[in-house]
């Protein structure tokens, strides 16, 4: 597959100024370079940048980049946190930022339609008055973009309970790397007719498809919220409680876990009045209706009750919850202290492995002499792990993680949770996934994208020669 | 493609009876026979029937055939409706019945492994011990297969709060059309690495690749339930009633319509003392902790009452329960005895389209002088639409249901819910999906199975010429 584009033919760029407007459309190095990075501080320089409009201007840039074997990548906000937004191959970086209108919302179907560079924050805030959220919560909803969080399939805290969201889209409007346009799904929440191309789409990091609509399901606010926090002697007593926890039948809205180096570093930032010995912290959060709730919370604390347990709180008010959280929220102002230069990974095990994980991890930190906090959504299984290195010792902190990617397999685990694979992870995904089923993937998306331009180089190694 | 086969040929055979042993296959078309139809009647007669024991017969048996390019068909029980297991290209009908162990049951990281013979009802009792359940819960859950569950997606009530397989399927392992055998997805509720080959499996109905093991996600049971049964003066009032349940913050378990034909049917069977003018019915159960229950159902009862309702009623015991499930219970024998030949389509519409769906149904019934009574799950928009032909109107009830079709698709909708596409909807799929879709479709099913073995002639109408 031949790509990589040097300059753009000037063919190309007339065309591309004819679909979007010379107005809407940059070349000029210094325009170009703020759309070469995302929150992975990787970066690559784009030829062009384009910011389409409308569904059409999409289909008809696609065409284009196929025509002229252009890479074309797109991006929302560039929240993401792999590099899947680099254009590492250079060409077309496709800003869909400006395409951020809600196309329609209906309540009584519990569904709205949202172009793709609509905030997570402006959704929730169109919706909301109406009494509905949609799920997927990333850290970053204030800024990150609707479909940014359906290429990376990106959830947050609340994915305990309301799932991700490959679990709450109902159909896609997206123009394949042919420059086709494909509608999948349904306005409904259930059909079973054809393959499900929804699904396959989200989470695909812009590799097969380049997402213009999407019908979202929403939910129904709850009515309150109850947050308690139990703090352990240690993690196994944690994940103890974790497990109980989900075996109950009141699912928690957050089951958000801290492990006793992440306290330890968060407390160095701000005395937080925990326990002593506390080696292991949990944030639950239960939701529902008001009637009942204080039960609901109760049968949840009866849960996180163990040997292990220290200490558990419970919130009475809005300014106890805020209290509750401070440990959480001391934690990121910390670790930006300690090492700019973390890396942070979102690996996913099942509940029973976290006590394994967390002690493999303590053991290779020993070993490769790379501070390691974790933290995360401990109801998934799904925690960040963060190495604190310092610049010096990057290439330690990455045999440090090469290691730590093989505890994460071992405990039948995967790579990544919600921050996706783009540049960060792809040479790792051959350790997880087997040969034939990523060569089916190469295949798939060689259906969808038959010349390789959609985000090349991104989520699957390049194929084994021969 | 050259599928079709008239006799097997004798190495075939021998290779056949020495991968899952003589005393596992049948050849004699006697023996043979039972293995051609399911609970759509429609039946076509395969060469020869196996019976695997395990995931390598499975395999060796997958490559045979494509070896061979011998159809291969995969069955569980034979309870769907569509024909989806009838082997119209004759070849091999692998019978997936003995393959019925649960392999793996972790109730603290809440997944279950299963094999794709064992039925939905022995996966609930052996999960439900432990206090969790499987929420796919169709009709025929006493017999119906795992493996015929996924492979056509198969919901029922419950997945109006639970959702259905593919909300439920953690990973699967699985032979392509190519005897290859991948793993795909987790054993966690989060994972995004790689394309989601998972659910692009689930719903396939057994066209991309054989399951012979399933990841299941499993729930904790509830508490406790309440049920209610709520009795409308016509469509429009039930319709509404359950956009307003949907539309606040508690979730029901079970949302089942029951529209006034039905009703009028179902009183003909059995006196059920419902209200007069009763023109729609719907049963509500809401299920949590027991504390908190009641005002749970008050809320969806609250949410219930528009200016159409009749009548309310709730039950306070598990006999008054059984009591307001009578008119649902009394309606599949009432049409057994009207239309033995009945055709029962299960549409789904967004809700606020059910008024214009039954009206028009209504319309098309007198048009086409075929009765038609509907019911079914509307929290999820999906109604079973029961034409009640009688063996001399088959061709006019196909050229109503031609016509229901298309109303369904004018309103939004698609042309099932849960049962799948099989035969009997597969030449109406184009009219649902696009030319682009279906010609991936088509490409990725190449991809999994480049002879075309797997199941052939079902789900997709075949690519058009030229």
């Amino acid at each position: 597959m031949n790509v990589a584009a040097v300059t753009l033919p000037q063919p190309f760029l007339r065309r591309l100024k004819h679909i979007v407007g010379a107005g809407n459309c940059r070349t000029d190095p210094a325009d170009c370079w703020a759309y070469g990075y995302d929150n992975s501080k990787r970066h690559a320089l784009p030829q062009a940048v384009a910011f389409a409009a409308e569904h059409d201007q999409v289909r008809e840039l696609a065409g284009l980049c196929h025509e002229f074997e252009v890479p074309l990548v797109a991006r929302g906000r560039g929240t993401g946190t792999t590099g899947a937004t680099t254009p590492i191959q250079g060409g077309l970086v496709l800003s869909l930022e400006r395409m951020d209108r809600l196309l329609e919302f209906s309540p009584d179907n519990r569904y709205a339609v949202a172009q793709p560079g609509m905030t997570n924050e402006a959704l929730q805030q169109a919706v909301g008055r109406a009494g509905f959220f949609w799920p997927p919560d990333p850290t970053s909803s204030a800024f990150c973009s609707i479909g940014g969080n359906l290429a990376c399939n990106a959830a947050g805290p609340r994915a305990v309970k309301y799932g991700t969201p490959r679990d709450n889209t109902l159909g896609l409007r997206a123009v394949t790397g042919a420059g086709k346009e494909i509608r999948t799904g349904v306005f409904t929440t259930k059909g079973v007719v054809g393959y499900d191309l929804t699904r396959l789409i989200v989470g695909s990091e812009g590799t097969l498809a380049i997402i213009t609509e999407a019908t979202l399901k929403l939910t129904p606010r709850p009515e309150a919220k109850h947050t308690l926090r139990a703090v352990y002697r240690d993690v196994a007593a944690a994940a103890r409680a974790v497990a109980a926890i989900m075996a109950q039948p009141v699912a928690p809205c957050t089951l958000e876990f801290i492990d006793g180096n992440a306290l330890k570093l968060a407390q160095r930032h701000a005395p937080l009045g925990l326990p002593e010995g506390a080696g292991a912290l949990l944030m639950i959060e239960v939701d529902g209706l008001k009637a009942g709730l204080a039960e609901a919370a109760e049968r949840v604390g009866q849960a996180a009750g163990n040997d292990g347990l220290l200490d558990l709180s419970a919130a009475a008010t809005w300014d106890e919850a805020e209290h509750l959280w401070q440990v959480r929220k001391a934690l990121s102002p910390a670790l930006r202290q300690v090492a700019p230069l973390k890396i942070n990974e979102d690996v996913v095990v099942p509940v029973t492995e976290l006590p394994a994980l967390i002690a493999g991890l303590d053991e290779l930190s020993a070993k490769h002499g790379i501070p390691i906090v974790n933290f995360g959504h401990a109801g998934n299984g799904n925690i960040h792990v963060n190495l604190l290195a310092q610049p010096q010792d990057m290439e330690r902190a990455e045999r440090c993680l090469d290691e730590v990617f093989g505890l994460v397999l071992r405990l039948r685990g995967t790579l990544s949770g919600e921050h996706g694979v783009g540049l960060a992870k792809r040479d790792y995904v051959d350790r997880e996934l087997d040969a034939e089923s990523m060569r089916l993937m190469r295949a798939v998306k060689a259906q969808f994208d038959p010349k390789g331009i959609l985000n090349p180089g991104k989520m699957l190694p390049a194929a084994p020669c021969g």
